[in-house]
């Protein structure tokens, strides 16, 4: 796959996902050492806190870096480019490099707010059909503006975290009244985030073209969501306790700079966008990111992010028309990725169709919602530099009992 | 007012809803100095930082002393009352007390998630019969659980913050297609918030009995709203971008503690509510809060907080049911507090029923929503201890033109 790749002095394996076209930042500790800030290469981990000496990078998130906004992030993704590829830096960079299975990975940014978007037009096709059967599928704004929320962002927390099985109050349109347990109906979303690092100021919007001088890059997303507690609560004012528990994302941020390769236009609009959401003659950011859903290991879907209706860039300008500022360390993410085919839904709900088609595992058995025991899995990969291919970090959870 | 008011060696107004009693917290500054910890007492503001030399107040927010926990907010509130009631503390304590006249109030907590509950059956019935008209006011859910969204976190601002009129996409149900520009039906909602100080950890529970070892205090809050803006976004994911421009909150976060005698019984709940939600076996926390709401001076509101159907105890304990953790500076609002009558609705879009019947104001003029140059002034108060009437901060806003 790195077939024109740069060269470099690392001995990098062939089809690794982190290559120098890719060079996504985390934040990691080895033991006994506190949280700082990593680049991924190949299958180690440059400590940035410890080859640059900048102590932005022993924060122990990328905040603070973020906050130094697109010419500070070129200039040291620059740097690093140089360090990779050139041989005479050979000396000062390989005694910070750790092999990515010694260190343990950490949430890679203090999440300021976290907005989950709504925008693949088949899951939110699929939704509508399950959740209002008797209405559109989709509701008569969703191809005027990106319909998103904002969810918990203090339960974000990083791949890898059990995913305890949330309680609450489910009522079946047959029941009488709700009761009260552990969910029945746990399930995925598989999504991309996008993480601000540039902040706005009140009152002012953030144009199409201003999506790279604010975001700073893309991880994968989890977003688990109890599907029974959601269908009770969420109307009218939308999804709460069904989604509040726990939301994963890999530990890698993709830069913006590494998907250059990766964009593509996006579907067509019809209607056209209104002036502020119209990127027809710009240069719109929809990215072909493939995605793998996996359970307990054997891919169940594979999610095709460049069909999604709206953009990154698109959701950006819409979360800010109405001059809501920004700030570092904001997640938003994509909401459920899902393609026409039934192998390429980005939820168990859309997989299952409901519950009521169970899905078939390789192994024999049958799975409409998550069970306890379950592990998730969802990897992403685009096309990188030079013909490359980059990969981000998976995002992973193990379903745990209700307590 | 003050009849059995504790003895203090201040010389404070007779009709002050800030004293003894009372003691909320902010954050303040003077000319040429850095953001502090203050006590508002009287006319006056105690300098915690100065007085107390303690570094946790002089942190320019107060979440680090409320993370510290119910003992030593305890410890504190002792410590205040023991300095302001006894002559002998008169040579230490004076000369850190500042006029409140001479200082800026800041946003006194550094907000971690936002949380708008809608737990006024008034409100809820009012926007019900507007905004579906066609259906029960109440959605089927609303009398089992306190239904409750995330709002925008890093847009919630202090008192007297200037009101910028949003724009954004607006559609009647008689327009073919969404337009853009300013807001045309920017509204208020008077609420109660309350301030998390305790975090939780991921996966347990808050019950109703810890709701005072959790929570802080309480501020006043207006949660702006661009009503058009609202009605066309809001299905099916809830309020986004009509909310999230905007949130003020009072400066000055009352402590639980100086609410002991404003506790009453809530309104009886018919069906009675799920374990996790019943109260009537314990010690409700209803609250007897007046509210006032002025429009350019004048008072057009007086929703009463006694009657809301949720408490706030039951609306934490909902929050965490599903296992969500808490964090020092969670901020979680009433939602809209109105009452029965038209001259107690907490949001001029229930004041003129949706701008079909104009509110007369005393200068003669009508009002149906906010116009640019108008100046919103919500108070609130309640009983204090020994007879007392306690003060809220007042929170304020004057309409700025859309830019």
């Amino acid at each position: 796959m790195t077939t024109t790749a740069p060269p470099t002095w690392l001995d990098l394996p062939a089809d690794t996902g982190f290559g120098v076209g890719n060079l996504p930042y985390g934040v990691f500790s080895t033991p006994g050492t506190g949280r700082r800030t990593g680049v991924a290469i190949g299958d180690l981990v440059l400590d940035l806190a410890a080859a640059t000496g900048d102590g932005v990078h022993a924060t122990g998130s990328l905040n603070a870096f973020l906050a130094r906004g697109p010419e500070a992030w070129r200039e040291l993704r620059a740097q690093l480019t140089a360090w990779f590829t050139d041989d005479g830096h050979r000396g000062t960079v390989a005694p910070h490099l750790v092999p990515r299975s010694q260190v343990t990975m950490h949430l890679p940014v203090e999440v300021a707010d976290y907005v989950d978007f709504y925008s693949s037009q088949h899951h939110a096709e699929n939704l509508g059909r399950m959740f209002r059967p008797d209405s559109e599928p989709l509701t008569p704004n969703w191809k005027h503006l990106p319909i998103g929320y904002h969810g918990r962002a203090g339960t974000v927390q990083v791949s890898g975290t059990p995913v305890l099985r949330p309680s609450g109050q489910r009522k079946a349109p047959t029941d009488d009244a709700p009761t009260f347990g552990p969910s029945q109906r746990l399930d995925i979303e598989a999504e991309i985030g996008f993480v601000v690092g540039t902040p706005s100021e009140p009152g002012t919007r953030v144009p199409l073209s201003a999506f790279p001088d604010h975001v700073f890059g893309a991880c994968v997303v989890n977003d688990w969501s109890a599907r029974d507690l959601q269908s009770w609560e969420y109307v009218p004012l939308g999804p709460f306790l069904g989604k509040s528990f726990l939301t994963s994302v890999s530990p890698w941020v993709v830069p913006l700079a590494a998907l250059e390769a990766a964009r593509v236009t996006p579907p067509a609009r019809d209607p056209r966008p209104l002036p502020y959401l119209d990127d027809t003659d710009g240069e719109p950011w929809g990215l072909d990111i493939a995605i793998e859903v996996r359970l307990n290991g054997e891919i169940v879907s594979c999610p095709p992010f460049d069909l999604m209706y709206w953009t990154p860039a698109q959701q950006l300008a819409h979360m800010t028309v109405n001059g809501a500022s920004l700030r570092t360390g904001d997640l938003y993410a994509s909401g459920t990725v899902s393609g026409p085919q039934a192998d390429q839904r980005g939820s168990f709900i859309e997989l299952s169709w409901g519950g009521k088609e169970p899905l078939r595992l390789p192994d024999g058995t049958t799975r409409t919602f998550l069970e306890d025991g379950d592990l998730v899995t969802i990897t992403a990969t685009a096309p990188g530099p030079h013909g490359t291919r980059i990969a981000f970090g998976d995002v992973t959870g193990r379903i745990e009992p209700a307590r």
